[in-house]
């Protein structure tokens, strides 16, 4: 079997496509937000992706029917004259072995290339490990230029963050993508790390859309975003009291939050 | 080393055969199923399947024979007209790796799709971490219309079980086995997930072998389940008596059941 | 670079060579016996074999030389018109992974078959978790011509033991080596599995050499038997002592069997 | 995407280079010193090396500019008629697997000795698990008049150090090498194990540049050591202090000698 397995799902020629990555990792921010951004553009299936550095699984749905787990890239085009195509990668894994991540990007990034993309955006999170009341979004690109115009938009370029570079796809398809002669930026919207965030996602978004010149609606991201909020305040209260009352945490409702999103 | 190495027993052309999968995995049950079915047709051998994703591993027989692990097809042809054959994989282990199980399982299917192999049926138990007195089969299927004849058949189609999808060969049997345009149904017997379960794999052949039209003797293996009733309940007699006494539970002989069946 | 590479140092004719085995492992019993073989019939070097599947490690000699990690073929030629050659197989590791296990077995055993093997012993120590004054020696074969036969020669055949069948190479070069039309047996010295042992490597070279018909001669390895009795007796003796006065085992000079021999 | 990709940075005809490899390990000397090397001789970029075998991972620099994880070579040309070129390998991590750690030794050997390379000098720390004062430096060579001239140049061979051989890339450098009939020679610089030690990686230059025949200024260096000596008293105080006082070890002080250098 390939290492990589590309499915078309359709043919078409790209306008100078831009690619935008969203993949599971830290507070789902990435995932979060590129699937929020496929959805409300409605956005339409390109190809799927299928890996052996996958985990060996399907999904189930509410139906019955099995699906095995995927990337999937879906395209959306803007009206307009010279509007460029975007390309989003969204799925349920990055690959799972180190060798697995490097095999799965570059596959996908010597699709894309074949497809006319030379930009790419990568959506993350960066976890701030603490309560983030109003998430900046942090960044990382491939050129000073890129960095001048990125920081213009409003993303943060600090000199300490992110410490350890950027782990996974999210670097992984900007570094790779080089080899492409890609172009790319991350953007990284500040979480706690402790669970699912959708207003990190937002906070990406709000940037990201501006700067690629589309229009979506926040209202649903917003409205998530104010659940996490419930359960986060509702956690919070019933440690505060238990802290006072010298009983453990209650670790179940706070692993409920990892389901949310 | 060829990554996985199917070397063939018997030469034969199979009329429109039906795959049935059944390996090792929670409580035994697609196992115990699957080798249960190709004892009780006297199935005969077609073809062995080594891999390097496989334990390095060879088991002596009570002669002082050698093999080597495997999985293992064999075929069944039933008499009447216009009857469908089978064929029955199973095996001593699923591949140890996640590339592994893809690979294997990517093998045998092409293997089986020359040899004719449009639908397949997986075997699997679906843990439940209780003690199940009359396991249920839930039911997962590559179309609605397989969805429709299984759940007819008495198939359980819930829509929240399995939650986490299917892992391992019975999932990726119908995930991988739609790239060969092959339809499919796993069937997931209920079972605790503390010991082998042939009462379980009994609740799937009763169902299977009537979608499949054969006929077969349950005797040996209500033995069985009998069997390890006993010993269960032993078990749970001797905990009882001992979380009374506040001793630990006897830990030895709960294992024992892991090699019954 | 090659998964495996085999280095030929001699290049040679050989006469119907019969394989024998002999690698690190449980007692270090299978490569006691090997290596011993090897230095008493003064076999000659044949190659070198090195792989990727070993760990990334070079040992340095007492002279400062380094030599990268391997396996090891030798040859040994015995006068008399009639006698078949013997290739001895030993080295520094078993393949660190399955996958290398597999691999570097099928690439030796195909390298042994261009030379002519068709018959292969393995050695190996089996594990009885207590002190064996009189290690016997257990069997597995690949055909039951060949267990009627070792066990005229001395060789235990259990309906029990091994349970779990062979594990790692001892194991595969038989099961392997049936694809190459090989037949052999495999050769287990009881041994305590606490220490390395050449009291189990003697009691299989007794059996070898007599199915074999070389004639080696036993002092030294009876001399490191001697040694080793000594140390166990020893740390036997301290850790009565020490069990009376309620101390801990001596752990450290346990562990300084490991590296006699 | 090919396991190991080398990509070049300039096209350069080299006059019977020699290679130096220093890359992270023990006490981080290694690397230190090869990198120490590269900026005082102000070696040139001459190809950077990608591979999956990396962590999937890339920095962000100050900047906020990407750059994947890679091993470096540079190159630098003395003045002088007869004289040598060197090679300098550097770089942020070694191969993270067995496997990745064989492949890529043995694809930059492949293309050092298109560059003419026959001669490497592989630079590592050597654990003593003590404080050292003043570290010596070990060797271990490819050939007996490697080990004379060497200890000639005041590089200690030791009969019992290293016990173990050596692990990693200074090994594998060597002993792959002499499949690309190279000679070879590692230098190990005595180190604690316990914080990066550019006293050590002073120690294994001195004699390196003294061999190779170039002169640099070790000034940079000798004040990086003396910081990690300042520090490391200071702990060592601490530590002192509070045994005395009975309370833990500042742990979290002594974590940070990882991050000089």
């Amino acid at each position: 079997m390939d290492d990589v397995l590309i499915q078309p799902l359709d043919k078409i020629t790209l306008r100078d496509p831009i690619l935008v990555e969203g993949l599971p990792g830290v507070g789902n921010v990435g995932k979060l937000a590129a699937d929020y951004l496929r959805e409300q553009l409605g956005a339409k299936p390109l190809a799927t992706i299928y890996s052996k550095f996958f985990p060996p699984q399907v999904y189930v749905g509410e139906d019955g029917i099995i699906r095995m787990v995927s990337n999937d890239l879906h395209y959306f085009r803007p009206t307009g004259a010279g509007a460029r195509d975007l390309l989003i990668l969204g799925g349920d894994y990055q690959g799972i072995s180190p060798e697995g991540q490097y095999e799965i990007t570059h596959r996908v990034l010597e699709f894309c290339h074949r497809l006319g993309v030379r930009e790419v955006y990568t959506l993350a999170g960066f976890a701030q490990g603490r309560v983030i009341e109003k998430p900046r979004v942090l960044g990382a690109a491939t050129s000073a230029a890129r960095v001048d115009a990125m920081r213009k938009a409003g993303v943060v370029f600090s000199k300490t963050d992110p410490g350890g570079g950027l782990i996974g796809a999210s670097g992984l398809f900007l570094g790779l993508g080089r080899l492409f002669e890609m172009e790319g930026v991350c953007l990284m919207g500040e979480t706690s790390g402790y669970f699912v965030d959708p207003r990190s996602a937002e906070a990406i978004l709000r940037i990201l859309t501006k700067v690629l010149g589309v229009t979506i609606d926040f209202t649903d991201l917003e409205t998530k975003a104010k659940e996490i909020d419930r359960i986060a305040q509702r956690i919070h209260d019933a440690e505060q009291k238990s802290s006072e009352s010298a009983a453990s945490p209650p670790a179940a409702s706070r692993e409920d939050l990892g389901y949310i999103g």
